[in-house]
């Protein structure tokens, strides 16, 4: 028999941070696909659009207008899966248990501009943006436990609406893959006596081959362990537990960062991009957390081009995760794509 | 503040299958869908497709001929996720655990008539089904620990071939999602001295709100934890562990169920209604294991129409799967649709 290689052979990785399992199937990138393409829209979106709920002065569904906003604007979510109005029950019948919750949801609109994603904002823009997050973040950090913010980007991945724009989800209680995930980061800081993705960014930097694009505070690279296709974990060289802790510098090198990499995304299949992405930190509950660190996971559906995607279907619904071309490759495909944007001028 | 509602207020319930919690927003439920349709395929597929992979008498990709079977065929996937070839190896790095795998993955085709789908075929096309997926199992249960049964079904469910056709990948490990239930059923049957899912199809057998259908043997009803909008679980109403102590009976009644359940899934929409389905049972382990209940799960994407689709995107990526009808409403919806398929002749 040959030699154990990860681009050849069947094998499964371990996720720390979730305790899952993934299978990889390098050998199976080969087959042929003549199953359901994306359609791709190829027109470009004008830079404003008078049906859009989420432009500049345009009315909402509700009726409520929009104000002529001119860098970001956050707004209550008209259809808001969370909210603060009910009773508060609970049941404790081990196969019929729920409990009742406590929340809001608010849209973040990051620019006027009707045709931009985050990839094709500039510098000033993207800290808008970022600034928006942290203090959003702050804020409802103040009133409830967890504030989930994130984004969901392209049709494929659900988003009803180009305009660019995400979300922030608050509410007291952490959810399911939080309170997983946060278990596992304190289990590893009592065994190890160290951060885990602490650890984990220092042994990648040395690794290398999984790095897509880093600066002097943040690394953006593929995770051992990626689930998605072209999957990213964007983690900080420094110390920091939640979003409202950046300086005016780490948020600088955050904007850039996120910049390169979208950029990277956009160039790999030329398209926007399509992904879900959001950040994770410590709970605001006003414990130390040594524990943890303030990172964002991208999660992108493509696997083959622009029209074809990764289905979680089937054998990942009901068994595991299953891949077939590894980190390794991804990292390096979207290592070697031009920084600058191929819609810009420059490209 | 009101009295509490399962249809009114938001609230989470508990899966106790994985651990997992879901969160209900019932009221939103009427929020606008500008979003992504699902192409819709209105064409009849013809009854033999000389293009297709899996038609009989037909080449497969790897120049193999399909022989000119009459009612089921099995063979090994020519892009097999597993295979026995490579080496072993493993790797105990906490942050870069690994471990190769053996298995092998074979494609099930359910009928040699191109255009039909499960809800279509008759009792007796459905039975030879069903033995195939018992004798794959027995056979595979004696090399393999883990016998994973499925359907990826439709061109939103990723399936590449609407030729009608199942999968059964065999492997020596448990994988993840396996192995928590394993562990949950275990915990069970240690604290309550019962079987969770026999326990649980009792009390939803006097409650009788989720029931979609049931007969003398089984039931397939909504779970009162569902995360897909009209998510089903078919549970027997006997003790059996695994696929391959299916008796003439139970397996007659199995098939009528399978297609009491399909038929109202196609009628509720009009349309060959997608979704993953696949079985669950105890490990091939030659172990007793009273804690295990035979059962399948079916994960229909489709929410609102035969075009619009849920999408577990963003939140559910980032946080917990997140569902908009009650599982007592969607149950009431499938409960209440014709027991004749819509494009049979007597609908
Ligand atoms: O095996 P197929 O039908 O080619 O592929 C389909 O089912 C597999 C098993 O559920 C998934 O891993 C693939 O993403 C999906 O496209
Ligand atoms: O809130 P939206 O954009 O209407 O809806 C989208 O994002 C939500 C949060 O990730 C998901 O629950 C929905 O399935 C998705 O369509």
């Amino acid at each position: 028999k040959p030699k154990f290689s990860t681009d050849e052979h069947p094998h499964r990785r371990f996720n720390p941070l979730t305790g899952e399992w993934v299978l990889l199937s390098p050998h199976r990138s080969k087959r042929p696909w003549q199953g359901q393409t994306e359609a791709l829209d190829l027109t470009t979106a004008p830079s404003y659009d008078s049906e859009c709920f989420l432009c500049p002065g345009n009315k909402r569904i509700n009726g409520e207008q929009n104000p002529k906003y001119d860098t970001t604007f956050v707004f209550q979510n008209d259809f808001a899966a969370l909210n603060s109005e009910g009773p508060k029950a609970q049941g404790e019948d081990p196969l019929f248990r729920f409990e009742t919750v406590e929340g809001e949801s608010r849209v973040l609109c990051f620019s006027p501009d009707h045709s931009l994603t985050l990839a094709q904002l500039d510098p000033e823009a993207m800290q808008a943006v970022i600034a928006v997050w942290q203090s959003q973040s702050e804020l409802l950090g103040k009133k409830y436990l967890w504030v989930q913010v994130f984004e969901n980007k392209g049709a494929a991945m659900g988003c009803s609406n180009p305009h660019p724009h995400g979300q922030l989800w608050a509410h007291n209680h952490l959810p399911t893959l939080v309170a997983t995930k946060q278990q596992r980061l304190a289990d590893y800081y009592l065994q190890h006596h160290g951060n885990l993705l602490g650890d984990y960014v220092e042994r990648e930097l040395q690794q290398e081959v999984r790095i897509v694009v880093s600066n002097h505070d943040w690394v953006a690279l593929v995770p051992y362990w990626a689930s998605w296709p072209f999957e990213t974990l964007l983690l900080p060289r420094f110390n920091i537990r939640r979003m409202p802790e950046l300086t005016a510098e780490t948020r600088e090198s955050l904007g850039e960062i996120i910049g390169a990499l979208t950029v990277r995304y956009d160039n790999l299949f030329q398209c926007a991009f399509p992904y879900s992405m959001g950040w994770h930190g410590a709970p605001f509950d006003g414990q130390d957390h040594p524990e943890w660190c303030l990172h964002a996971h991208f999660y992108p559906p493509l696997l083959r081009s622009a029209s074809v995607k990764k289905f979680m279907v089937g054998y990942e619904l009901l068994a595991e995760i299953q891949r077939d071309i590894t980190p390794e490759q991804a990292a390096a495909r979207l290592r070697e794509q031009s920084p600058i944007h191929y819609k810009s001028s420059h490209y």
